[in-house]
């Protein structure tokens, strides 16, 4: 097969989903499919290859068997390409296949895969899935959770941009953090210490004070809590959203909701194959503005009522924690055809310092939780100067320490608030995956950092 | 003016652009218009207020001399909400002004303004800009640049997009760096030492090879250099694109030079106001395709024959220095109408130990230069294991020392390579401003880690 490469290279290439259509429009005329080997089949003298490419699978049918220049048989997940001529046929993924003429291989892969990437990936565990990225991720199913996360991101920014929201890109290094100083992962910054953002807090609302009015961003945030939970991890994609001249939370849960219905809207357009490989059923995008919103203290007594445990003293549920989020969850389900509720008025002890007050004991803020899981954490910040410099010590905390916090209100600042939805925990939950290192690329744990 | 508040919220806001619009087509409807106090201006028992929003500035007529509630006069940088009747008024700006009725202060500011916001904002240290940016990105030309550069943002992703790339986040924690161990930012992981990412090099290269082929990545990148010039910050946003199936670097130039004319179309388009407030020329769209590609060492050439300087030998150009990028630049700009030029064929000694050999002395790679300034690398990778293999120890790297990249040519990779593009660079460069850490929101410099 010598050679093979100068006629490969005059060919045109045709993505597997393209294959059938090739073989429709001009039947006669040579293509080239490129791609990973999946899966090698013998059958009666004849060698069927199927390759794998971002598009999906192909089959290659070879009156030889295959092999490299060197005269080496064929390994799994090697890269090839073949030029043949595309040809209709029922049997065949996406109902065509290529009668191959030359074939070339481009990278050998070694013998010795630590996994079958076209094997039954659900009977491997997430570590080696986790561990070896670079071969879990060819397994479409994998994959396809990423395509979906594309989408997300993409929607996101698009139904923002299109409501006058700059996209705005903040430091991740900062000398403190907004929340306090707990759960910050330390920075050796040339001769100084300096922390990992754990959201973009601070900067999101100075750029609204400094006159953009309406921000967003996505990027990276951290937080170095210990939790080794199926719903932490340390380093996440934070999709944060800030808005000026509000009244209250609930301007923002609208925004929200009309953010979801589009992430929704697009993820069926654009990812219909995804979410087959999942069996995952997006919520209908015309439900989510009926979605619930609820206060906080209902909220509790609902999770009560709802659950059975709950009915023994010893088992009440006292605030929202996970099992109430799945109750209350269900509960909308039934009720509003969407897993899907706002709970707002938190009360004052669980937000923090710049939370904006309904009256004395509760917050202008909310959680957002879907499909048994808080998604999305927002409220109204204060925006008052001197209410500021009044709550400051309740929450034991010095002025001084907030210099950067004080400029922002001394200097006009409208009233504003944002909420920040958890990109992956927002993937997993639209794919129904157990765990949210499943919707990381790359994720990191309190053991993980590679790959 | 007790009362306002109620008064207020009834009514529609409307943008400054937008107030000539309201005038002319009900000129009659009260409307409110929101916003920073700009400027204050006495005239003959009238008090004219210019009022800042999101859009631009309006012209507010106060018949009587407007206060907060408890009295005090208006200060500069107060958020206002001001109700009233538009009127068209040729020498307002937009050519409109609000007739005011009620009006309320939702937020004074104090009057120890650090600088003020309606004056020349070039007067003022670019240290004072960044110490107050709160401030300093009230003044519209500098929020102009961040204007801009989201317009950069979306564009380069929607280029891509279109061509079937793939949005990716990758951490940017990692257990070592790609370019070997040093100009690392050290992170204290729990119990581990971990590193702020240099670039998404491996995760990108891993993404194709996972299958996707065609990724791209907008997020910070790291790098602990010591440099202080206005070239340099130690944080800035990577705009990574990574390709399979590629012969060359000259498909990665030919899809950058796509980008970039993308990108110019999209900022004049829809920057046009903010391009004027800097006398911003962006080049001509249909003129980056001709941009001149040239191997390193005739660049180095004609760097010497378009110096002055060069022409007494001490002072000869023997690399791709800062000189040599203006004076190239320059030089395209003279020859082909753009200061854009891409540089290829760069010896292996500049190069990292992954590049694509194209002889032994020279790689697949290349820099774009636009202005004056290197705004781009990228280049063709290693993909095959056996060769990777090779090269490592010309370079003192143990195998084992990579063992991530080892398993990524290890199971069958295909030809790739890629780039990214300096997000704060480019903006720099399009809008002509002197230093880099302007065109970054929050930068990060030796000294710098507030605001």
């Amino acid at each position: 097969m010598r050679g093979a490469s100068v006629i490969l290279k005059s060919m045109e290439r045709v993505l597997a989903l393209d294959l059938a259509r090739a073989a429709k429009d001009a039947p006669g005329e040579a293509v080239k499919v490129t791609g990973w080997v999946h899966r090698i089949r013998e059958l009666g003298g004849v060698t069927f290859v199927i390759v794998r490419d971002r598009s999906g699978l192909a089959q290659l049918v070879c009156g030889e068997k295959p092999a490299d220049t060197s005269g080496a048989a064929l390994t799994l997940e090697s890269v090839i390409q073949a030029g043949g001529l595309p040809a209709l046929n029922e049997k065949a993924p996406g109902g065509a296949e290529l009668a191959v003429k030359t074939i070339e291989v481009l990278s050998r892969a070694a013998g010795d895969l630590p996994y079958q990437v076209n094997g039954d990936i659900t009977k491997i565990g997430l570590d080696t899935i986790l561990d070896y990225r670079i071969l879990s991720l060819r397994n479409p199913r994998i994959r396809a959770v990423f395509k979906v996360q594309a989408t997300i991101i993409e929607a996101f920014s698009a139904y923002l941009r299109a409501r006058d929201f700059t996209e705005i890109k903040t430091s991740k290094i900062v000398g403190g953090g907004t929340e306090g100083g707990t759960e910050l992962f330390e920075v050796a910054y040339f001769d100084k210490k300096a922390y990992l953002a754990q959201s973009p807090q601070f900067y999101k609302e100075t750029m609204v004070a400094s006159g953009l009015e309406r921000v967003f961003e996505v990027a990276p945030a951290y937080r170095a809590e210990k939790h080794d939970t199926p719903r932490h991890i340390n380093e996440y994609v934070s999709l944060d959203v800030e808005m000026g001249f509000i009244d209250s939370e609930k301007e923002l849960m609208e925004l929200e909701k009309g953010i979801l219905s589009h992430v929704f809207e697009e993820v069926l357009t654009k990812n219909q194959r995804e979410l087959e490989l999942w069996s995952a059923q997006v919520p209908d995008p015309g439900l989510v503005a009926g979605a619930p919103v609820m206060g906080y203290e209902e909220a509790v007594k609902l999770a009560n009522a709802e659950s059975e445990k709950a009915k023994t003293s010893s088992a009440r549920i006292f605030d929202i924690n996970p099992e109430a989020e799945r109750l209350l969850c269900a509960w909308a389900g039934r009720e509003k055809g969407i897993e899907l509720i706002f709970v707002n008025e938190f009360p004052r002890r669980y937000r923090p310092f710049y939370t904006y007050p309904l009256d004395a004991s509760r917050t202008m803020s909310f959680d957002a939780l879907f499909r048994g899981l808080e998604i999305s954490t927002g409220g109204k910040r204060l925006h008052d100067y001197a209410a500021f410099l009044e709550v400051l010590p309740k929450f034991g905390i010095k002025a001084e320490a907030m210099e950067g916090y004080c400029s922002l209100l001394k200097y006009g600042c409208p009233p504003h608030g944002g909420f920040a939805i958890g990109c992956e925990r927002f993937t997993q939950k639209i794919l129904g995956l157990a765990n949210v290192k499943e919707a990381s690329l790359f994720p990191r744990d309190r053991k993980r950092t590679t790959p």
